[in-house]
């Protein structure tokens, strides 16, 4: 590395040194922290102190928590029965319940519902009623509870 | 009015003085401008503007403007049908439709859909089902569109 680019990298920022991975390690951390304490708990600041990175490498690659939060939805599988997908809407969704004050979450209700829908389509074999099961859990989830 | 109660009546504040009838009109106001420009042109400003009062006047009555929205739904009746009862949901729903980045319209459409689902509830008689009617209004206006 010549001296100018080991300067202008020392100029960066005063977040630590970016790291090979961190994106992986970033991703598993905020899983954890969403796991543990719902969507309540998990803040850009929290995941960057937990995974030992600056915040800046944080938004860097995720420019706002919906955006993070968004790319821990792990992406669908073909479901077995209409029980099992509902099963995992269910579990993806539940974290998120109680943070309704919050500008972010009706997005990532939406991307939840969104990507699970073909796949339960595909299982019932009609949208009408996909729609009707995937939203029977959203009201159990954040309006009748 | 006395000399002392004048004065403290003018240091009250900046805002023009209170109106009697003023509630009414402010909701008829906002009512008029969320069926006009929908959620997002609904603010404090914009209403206490037309209505020609302070805004301390409005959040004095209403601390948010989710409170202020909350206070538009019109109380339910009993409905003729299950149709009749989603329709009016719907109606009540879509001005909210692509105002997800703020942080109270997740809690509005709640009270909407709560204050409904009695009545719904009613009509076909049985929760599961309503669940599913009131879900599938929400999945068409909030996820599929």
């Amino acid at each position: 590395m010549s001296i100018i680019a080991a300067v202008s990298t020392a100029k960066r920022g005063r977040g630590r040194p970016r790291r090979e991975g961190a994106d992986e390690e970033i991703l598993a951390v905020a899983r954890t922290m969403l796991s543990e304490g719902g969507y309540g708990e998990l803040t850009v600041d929290g995941v960057a102190e937990r995974a030992g990175v600056a915040k800046t490498t944080v938004y860097r690659r995720w420019p706002s928590r919906g955006a993070l939060i968004a790319a821990l939805i792990p992406p669908p599988g073909a479901y077995a029965s209409a029980e099992a997908a509902l099963h995992d809407v269910q579990s993806l969704l539940a974290p998120l319940a109680g943070a309704s004050g919050d500008a972010e979450v009706l997005g990532v209700i939406r991307a939840i519902l969104r990507s699970r829908r073909p796949a339960l389509v595909e299982v019932v074999g009609d949208e009408t009623r996909a729609d009707e099961l995937l939203g029977a859990v959203w009201m159990k989830l954040f309006v009748t509870s």
